[in-house]
């Protein structure tokens, strides 16, 4: 059976720590793309994908719009057997989410960088989400509170979610979907001060 | 048979991009605990370290000093059969680099966030390290040359190679070394401005 997947997503001021390099209209256009490329990896991990927004969304994919914080309209939906995929993971691929899908547990949890959680399982009724700066070690808490076993799931596809000007060469350098040819549309291109690449943009 | 392991190290002026929250005297004890975290992992992955340093390090340890610049000495160094692991990959568990150890391939190469590599396998003589800020793509490039088979090993435990402030964070929530204690002894504690979680420092 498909895993049904939630996708969270921030219709109204999206990736506001790109303002820097991007309009805000770009914004709302690169984060759509982003959302493609996950919607695309999620069908093509056979997941089932509905779309959490904050607001209308034009995409080819079931949307519900839900102006209640992040937290209260995924719980609203999280029966068991759904996964929680966030919108800006611009790095996964079928096989990463596959293979998210398929780990046991009543809980599966993939960190992201910063202590958030970017993707999750659950499989039991007890547990329920709680998301702020960093979330990750709370749900490990709630869950292991709430009775469930848990897994945790290490991968840096699922554990990048493009929020910082440097999380942009690693979609450059990675991105599989059509984020990065956005990307270097738009002008942005890698940049290297010798330490840790990172990007600029040409207008 | 144990995977010999080099573990490149510079034992003179280590995460420079650190310079706003440690003193130099800082920077490299900070270096040297993580090296000792990543060294304790290899060893209890089933590896064979030789820490490969530009100076002399005190550490429990094989030692080879070599003041050429990091390509040449791990190159001179990469027998087949060879692993070469970051020194500060500070949230490295055993089981990630079982795992690598074990993954097949004439060249099994780990990207680090930014695009380099922290972590990889030989095992064909045609290989050889060309370091610099991303390595990751260069480095698959050579191997498909050389007519390698090539295995991309994904893991964030080995992608994350701490080099910013923000690195810290992830040390602080997922380290499982002695490099979190040593961090909250120097004072340094998460800081959460609503996004990425980062750290501070009191001092």
């Amino acid at each position: 059976m498909a895993m049904r997947t939630l996708i969270p997503f921030d219709a109204t001021d999206p990736k506001t720590r790109l303002s820097s390099l991007f309009a805000p209209d770009e914004r709302r256009e690169l984060a759509a793309v982003m959302l493609g490329d996950v919607l695309d990896a999620v069908r093509a991990a056979g997941g089932d994908p509905l779309v959490v927004a904050t607001g209308d969304v034009d995409i080819d994919a079931p949307v519900a719009v839900d102006d209640r914080p992040l937290s209260d309209a995924v719980n609203a939906r999280l029966d068991p057997d759904t996964a929680v995929v966030m919108a800006d993971l611009a790095l996964a691929t079928p096989r990463a989410l596959r293979a998210l899908f398929a780990a046991s547990g009543d809980v599966v949890l993939a960190p992201g960088l910063g202590g958030g959680t970017n993707a999750l399982v659950v499989r039991d009724d007890d547990f329920g989400v709680d998301y702020h700066g960093a979330s990750y070690r709370d749900h490990l808490r709630n869950a292991a509170a709430a009775g469930c076993s848990i897994r945790e799931f290490d991968a840096t596809r699922l554990a990048l979610d493009v929020d910082e000007r440097a999380d942009l060469a690693d979609v450059l350098l990675r991105g599989e979907g059509r984020t990065p040819g956005w990307l270097r549309d738009a002008g942005v291109a890698l940049a290297t001060d010798g330490g840790r690449t990172s990007v600029t943009r040409k207008r």
